[in-house]
């Protein structure tokens, strides 16, 4: 398909001169560039087919260079991009330097938030809306917040729904329902969402009941005022949409999401309604793209396919590799669901992400998956520790940030045997920011009680979750977004609190907390060919930390250098500074190696590792570098 | 009055055997009780006046040694104490080594979470009844939550709702409905209660309405079964429970909540019911107590006072003498919106704990109080930030944990000029673990872009406030539950990432993050009399570090001590660890001081802070120790 449209649209105020049919054919060119993208790289795609034309519509009736838009988790923000000016640059998304995969205020005034976690766009949104009434009363700027029905009964929406009546704002809030987040959806709200769908189907009973709307009696003075409402209630019950009324909220729909002309009447409708207002708009995620359409979940974020030149069916130019660890550890966990009956998991609306497919296939009834709602996961599976079940809460390292008040008072304040697996922990590649797991060493530890590990490599994993399983506490796990590594050694037995020396060295010593142990080894046989002797530690344990062989480190090698995927502030390496510092031990020979105090762009994961000095490249300058010091040093001192 | 009837009550299970009249002695036995503790102390009133009734038919109704209870927030536990074999201990109440103000586990099998912290008891009743139902399946152990109106709209109720509707449980929510939290309720859903509330006086209508029930034309044979969910729609609106009807539970009430024998009916009706039920009950907060009823929120934890002997007024026997830190800070605030049309403020419903009502008296459109909603306030105060306006979030900081992912993804990563004022920051006193602020210099300084700032006395408050409204970038201010002092010097101007230097002494140096500040002063002018020349650095910033003082104090005073009332692990002294370690700067006479890696109970700030070592005589000791060890490695080195 050649662009004819796409390349025209400069801005949205363009596509106002467009006719329906133009319109159309600009929603296939939209589709058509992200059918292009896909056949490249892993990028979202379902998600992004399923808005095209609400996109468009939204742009329509709205001017956005006054008005504010919030697309609600961010990753369905590529056909805006498309039309804000970003069409010629639209191939370098997902690539370092590129565009971003989600919304980038530094790419677009188009752009107002970086989202990525999903549910908190209907506060922003209503902030932009409190704000501009405040600083510019007079423009009347409109606020549209677009939310999934996947993050709807994110708690933050909630909250933000309740403080929206409260305000009484002009508000408009689109809920985008194709039935499902990035898994199916799961949960009252899902089963409340099921049957306003269903009611789409009831039309004819409008008519009847409309009739009996008419014959409603009026039963007395005190009375007509209640009847009034009542009559407000059987309405909004026919329309589905009761669930929100009651909230306080307006409720029109459902109208459906792919007929542009539809979606604009509505729009038009709902900008003029005083006061917040839920547009119900039905879409179907991987519209226009038949595969996709049919199976969603594997088209949220797929592996780079071809269409055939016949029929268009996807042919997969890559294998479908999946981040090894993440199954090394769901295969472990599902080893010891077999063996223990006390075993469950948790996981917040990643069935897919964090491959629990098997495990809700074969234990229905210790898995739970409580939709995107990580605060309440945590506290949910504190309850079951305290009846005597050994929950694991399977939940990527950023989003578990959700969770962080639940970690402190339902968790680790009652001591509670809770397994945090933190997923995705370290540099998480093309999705940049929000997705990035690199601050879980530094919160984890900020609470007593809480014994937090991570693997060096495979071996260690199955032995880490058996301890956490026995430990009478709180443990935690974190492991990357990366294939889990085999290093050939004689494994040391997991014990709590030991690392576990892969190698003594006399020149320096580096200490890998977690992820960067097979990256240290490497470059300690490669500085072993410069001549350098360099030791090589699997920490292991962060808390209870091993301080018997990283003191010794200290004391007999030239140098230590810790290597985290965390951010530097607060993290592994503190957490050895700070018990060194306590102990009497000289640090002047210790290097910290980790993520600086800076959000880090997206990007491949290799690349930014490497940027960041953290290969093997830059462990083997750091090594250098150090031990140049140290010899300085020595011969100051001599 | 004299207690005949609450010695007698060893367990729970002895209420079973009191007669109704038994049971209304008991309940002004249990009231009496709690009038003498707030005669001698600050503690929990009005909110545990009105559960009394309600906490003796839960008891009566359900077997607690076997079935689960959670109070949620836990400060409404002092009936729930009295009668579960803490009559003895009762009046040690809230006292160092006493029975705690919130629900204990060490204390009683039948306080099973340690609470604090609103909104998270349905998620954890939701845990063990799940965790029940799989570990000893034929038991059958029902599981109830009791949470306020306040706490209701907290967004991981809503979490909670919907798992718990998507899984069936048996769940019991009992809504224990005041009409306020500690603040009148704000929002939606306070809004939705209200009209529930008037609708318990529209009881004649329902009879009017039953007879339409039955007039419902019956429309043809498709649509019959949805007329039949049409009547029970009409049904629960009547009952004005439909939000939660809506939500998936079965919604009973209201029930008035000072009738113990309509309590027990009710109560046993829904412990029948199948899948999650909520119980509405309608609760006076001060109920018994006729000056509580009246003023809610003055006797939420009023200061102590007598009873006239006369007709039983009040004397308040001390001066309510509010935390004057707070004080500081809300006039501030005050006078810099006065100045500038750009600052708000939000608060969590501690309109009164923040000292913020002639804000909202006086800038009612620039106030707002979210209700108890942080992860909401902070997104809501970002999107404002974003179109102009200089939001200042005002919330504890151990509630402010629960904004910790909005923290990240809305403030830091946007790097927006929202304001957090983290009141209650440091040793929070007799409320103990879950009120304490012992973790925010270590969670702020996790993520990027966050300027941290703490004054060291009353003078550098309002400095630090201007400060924060002109800084292009998110900050934050601690400061303690205590009076904010007022120490004699020449202040040296607020500048960013710089300290003060009040004294410069050549034996060693404290630095002090805030709230210590006068402490460090004190202790160097009691060691100055002792002999060494201590110089103590206000250092005012965690971020930015003002390196060059702090390092100039490491290298030419005989020791440093840093100085915070939050965690070691990350906190501000290991910020300096860092930096110095980073700078190559030897740190073999740096010492920490801070709260170690434990929860800390509860009792006076005063006497906690010196069981820490954390007064003046800890720090002489300290000091001396450093000396005498620094004189010993000069000894040595020479």
């Amino acid at each position: 398909m050649e662009y004819q449209l796409l390349p025209m649209i400069g801005s949205p105020q363009e596509l106002n001169s467009l006719s329906n049919e133009q319109l159309v054919q600009l929603a296939a060119e939209i589709r058509e560039s992200l059918c292009e993208i896909v056949s490249d790289r892993p990028a979202h795609f379902a998600s992004n087919l399923g808005v095209v034309e609400l996109c468009l519509a939204l742009h329509l009736v709205f001017d956005f260079s006054k008005d504010r838009l919030i697309w609600d988790t961010g990753h369905q923000i590529y056909p805006h991009k498309l039309i804000t000016g970003r069409f010629p640059a639209f191939n370098t998304i997902r690539r370092r330097g590129g565009l971003m995969g989600y919304p980038n205020p530094e790419e677009s005034e188009y752009d107002l938030f970086m989202t990525g976690h999903a549910g908190s766009s209907v506060s922003t949104s209503l902030g932009l809306k409190a704000g501009d009434d405040l600083v510019r009363p007079d423009e009347n700027r409109k606020s549209v917040a677009v939310i999934g029905d996947g993050a709807l009964p994110s708690g933050i929406v909630f909250e933000a729904f309740n403080n929206a009546v409260g305000l009484k704002k002009d508000l408009l809030v689109v809920l985008n329902d194709n039935k499902m987040g990035i898994c199916p959806r799961v949960g009252g709200v899902a089963e409340y969402l099921d049957k306003a769908r269903a009611a789409k189907f009831y039309n004819g009973l409008k008519r009847d009941v409309s009739w009996l709307l008419n014959k409603v009696p009026v039963v007395g003075e005190p009375a007509a005022e209640r009847i009034g409402s009542f009559k407000d209630a059987l309405k909004s019950f026919l329309h589905g949409g009761m669930l929100f009324e009651e909230m306080g909220f307006r409720y029109v729909g459902p109208v459906d999401g792919h007929d542009i002309n539809a979606l604009r009447r509505y729009l038009e409708l709902v900008k003029e309604i005083k006061g917040p207002v839920l547009l119900h708009v039905f879409t179907e995620k991987g519209h226009g793209f038949s595969p996709a359409a049919e199976n969603p979940v594997k088209f949220h974020t797929p592996s780079p396919f071809c269409r055939d030149s016949d029929d268009g069916t996807p042919v997969f130019t890559k294998k479908d590799s999946k981040p090894a660890y993440t199954n090394v550890v769901s295969d472990e966990i599902h080893s010891l669901m077999q063996k223990d009956r006390r075993v469950c998991v948790m996981t917040a609306a990643m069935c897919e992400g964090n491959n629990l497919g098997q495990i809700r296939k074969d234990f229905p009834d210790r898995f739970f998956d409580v939709g995107i709602c990580e605060s309440h996961a945590v506290a949910f599976a504190a309850g079951m520790a305290k009846v005597g079940m050994r929950p694991i809460v399977d939940i990527y390292s950023t989003f578990l940030q959700r969770s962080f008040d639940q970690i402190f008072q339902e968790v680790a304040l009652q001591n509670l045997p809770v397994l945090f697996c933190m997923d995705r922990a370290g540099i998480c590649g093309p999705d940049g920011p929000t997705h990035h797991g690199l601050f879980d060493n530094s919160y984890m530890r900020v609470f007593p009680n809480i014994a937090i590990m991570a693997p060096g490599d495979q071996h260690d994993v199955a032995p880490m979750l058996k301890l956490a399983m026995e430990h009478d506490g709180p443990t935690s796990i974190r492991y990357p977004k990366a294939n889990a590594e085999l290093i050939d050694r004689t494994v040391a037995p997991i014990e709590l609190g030991k690392s576990e020396v892969y190698r003594w060295g006399e020149d320096g010593t580096f200490v890998a907390f977690g992820s960067l142990f097979s990256t240290c080894v490497l470059a300690a046989e490669r500085l072993a060919k410069d001549g350098l002797d360099i030791g090589v530690i699997n920490a292991r344990f962060l808390r209870p930390l091993d301080t018997d062989v990283i003191f010794k480190a200290l004391q007999e090698t030239g140098f230590v250098v810790t290597i985290e995927e965390n951010t530097l502030n607060g993290g592994f390496g503190s957490a050895v500074l700070e018990a060194a510092n306590d102990a009497g031990i000289p640090t002047q020979h210790l290097k910290r190696l980790g993520i600086p105090d800076r959000f880090i762009e997206h990007g491949e994961r290799g690349e930014l590792l490497s940027d960041l000095g953290l290969d093997v490249a830059g462990l083997m300058s750091t090594a250098h570098d150090l031990a140049s010091k140290t010899t300085v040093d020595q011969q100051v001192a001599s």
